[in-house]
């Protein structure tokens, strides 16, 4: 006799990384439905690896105590410290599956191992060794990974830096060849935006990687942008979707793999950047250095730049950066006044930038021509524009996000 | 110039291992605390390694979710859960010494190793590797080691039971051959008798590892009984002192170390055990291993056995099981009543055994005169009497218990 699992035909030999994030994990109750779910898939005869998060806010208490007792902690035990908060849920999610009659077992970044480098607290994954865990799996054991930790060339746990789960979790997929990673979350897709500002906003079947790391400031919840590089990279199939409803997700996917390209797939918007303009500069060769590189060295991100257009032998210089940064960078500004030699310098955190993200702009021209349009017909101001390949961004006063968004929503036929 | 420490002629090289229980960790404040002590040693001139319990109340959660998702949990998911508390109060106590100027780093069970066999949930040590531990604090490093938990032959966390960080310690004192092992506890020490019944209870300076195993129902919560035997058996000099006062402790050391040996070292008492009495059996051989037999192959422990001079051909047989047992015993007895062909069984959970330990009994004799002597003059009946070789206990109806405790403190004159 075939035991029935041998039936699924073409399902046989399906390996798929089941990822869940904080919210799917907080609680016995949540990491029992976690556990159904993935006997769902190891009952339609799939292979399945588990990659697991702390239990949400169980992190923040770890690290709460790391800065309580030395706000220059040792990041080595640092991540000794926070690493448990995986091994947790890792230990009590087999224990869970075990419960319904599924063969599973936690592994530990230092078990299996993930191999990283020795950054402690924002390590990167080097190699994973999957040999173990698929001649595991190939006999029907599921491994639940502890997700966000591996192991250093010094022996000891490191942490990849907050959100690295996911990462974990795409590396695992890559290393095991996996048809496709599905990150379990607290929201069911991506959107073509914030639903919170546009209720007609769709959830996306499927979107594209660049686009994905476009997205980032709608997305920023969804998946961590190393996770979508990584998967970029190594063409990891991508899905994410919710451990509280039965519904496909957004299957973040390669270009190929899209034959109906939308030439939008949706608009992202950020309140977290602040305006910086320079005032009459001189305008000579090694300007935008002399401004720039303070900044830099600083470790200061800049975002957009535009540079006005000369006069009288000086321009101004404007650009963004986080929010975080800001007071930070008009210092460095200030410090570097000699040798800029600027007149002033003007500054506004009352700003929000709006970009207008797809693929499909690479093909079809006109993209940044209906977005000005529709913001100019909703008498909305463009401050700074910036463009990329498949980006089209501007910033705007903050008072108009809502309506710049919704407007170029409709614009671009997105609504549902 | 030679650094002031290489000054302390004769406390050059001495190392001491110093473990902090969970009340001496229960929150960061502790921990400071803890740290401060052991900077202490430090700057004494010690070579100090530091073994610690996670924060209290810790384990008992961990505990509960893996039996609330399933009471047959997998031991191995277990102590990969419950580990954790251990790996937590190790990262936080370095980086606590660490901001103190000590020079200190957390080490897991798997790090050292602490080797042990793969008996999970209730591993035993096998071996420690000391050598990395013992360079590092040739070199002035402090390591703290995270109590409880070892590896096992299958590469996977092992923990030693509850109270198994007082048997980390010790072994770890063993491995690296130290001059002592503190076990740093919320009592100040092991005292003659329970303060709370005799007030005048004395602290003892010294007691030997036999009497220290004797008295464990008072000292039950003061060291795990694994760590006397272990300690006991690699001659590692253990010293129970409060970390929350400046005073020295008990040490509990060789027989040979004690120059002034009391004939008595403590009265114990304990409420945990129940009398049962299998009345009218015939009096022949195999009628005790008919009796204890069954109760054996059920794992109940029976402590103390007494039985009654034969009349007519039959006899009483009286002994006591933990009061856990008492109903199980009963069940047992009843099952097995047909083979061994008793008349009826009589129980009493009412009772209390008193204890009177010290291995100067060896060579004095009187002593269970005195005690008999002693219960008799308070009108104190008593009911079943066992010997060892250093220790007298009886079995008492309960109400007697700290009457008798007490008369039997003051006639040993072990009031203070």
């Amino acid at each position: 006799m075939i035991p029935p699992a041998f039936l699924h035909k073409g399902l046989l030999n399906v390996r798929i990384v089941m990822k869940f994030g904080g919210t799917s994990v907080a609680g016995l109750d949540r990491i029992r439905n976690a556990a159904q779910r993935v006997k769902a898939e190891v009952d339609a005869g799939n292979q399945v690896a588990v990659v697991v998060s702390a239990m949400a806010g169980v992190t923040n208490q770890l690290v709460g105590w790391c800065q309580e007792l030395s706000p220059m902690f040792d990041a080595r035990e640092y991540d000794a410290v926070v690493a448990t908060g995986e091994q947790v849920t890792a230990g009590l999610t087999a224990i869970a599956l075990q419960t319904l009659g599924v063969d599973a077992r936690s592994w530990q970044g230092w078990q299996v191992a993930v191999e990283t480098d020795g950054q402690h607290s924002k390590a990167r994954i080097q190699g994973i060794d999957g040999e173990e865990l698929l001649s595991r799996m190939a006999q029907g054991q599921v491994p639940v990974m502890a997700g966000f930790q591996g192991i250093g060339p010094d022996n000891r746990i490191t942490t990849l830096g907050r959100g690295g789960s996911d990462t974990s979790a795409v590396a695992l997929a890559a290393a095991l060849k996996a048809e496709r990673c599905d990150i379990y979350t607290d929201v069911d897709g991506v959107y073509t935006t914030d639903p919170r500002i546009v209720p007609g906003a769709r959830k996306l079947n499927k979107i594209t990687y660049e686009e994905m790391l476009e997205l980032a400031s709608v997305g920023a919840k969804v998946l961590q942008t190393r996770s979508v590089e990584l998967a970029m990279k190594e063409r990891v199939r991508v899905q994410v979707l919710s451990s509280f409803q039965d519904l496909p997700g957004t299957m973040v996917v390669d270009e190929e793999e899209i034959v109906e390209q939308e030439i939008v797939a949706g608009i992202a918007y950020s309140r977290d950047e602040a305006k910086i303009t320079v005032r009459r500069v001189p305008d000579r060769p090694g300007i935008a250095a002399a401004i720039f590189g303070p900044l830099s060295d600083a470790h200061i991100n800049v975002d957009m730049i535009v540079q006005n257009v000369s006069a009288d032998g000086t321009t101004d210089m404007t650009f963004t950066v986080g929010k975080t940064d800001f007071l930070r960078a008009q210092a460095v500004l200030e410090e570097a006044k000699k040798e800029i030699g600027y007149a002033e310098i003007t500054a506004d955190q009352d700003v929000s930038k709006i970009s207008v993200v797809g693929v499909g702009m690479r093909s079809h021209a006109g993209v940044a021509g209906t977005m000005f349009k529709t913001l100019a017909d909703e008498g909305i101001n463009i401050q700074v524009i910036s463009t990329s390949e498949i980006k089209v961004s501007v910033l705007v006063a903050a008072k108009y996000t809502e309506l710049a968004v919704r407007a170029l929503h409709t614009a671009y036929r997105l609504d549902a």
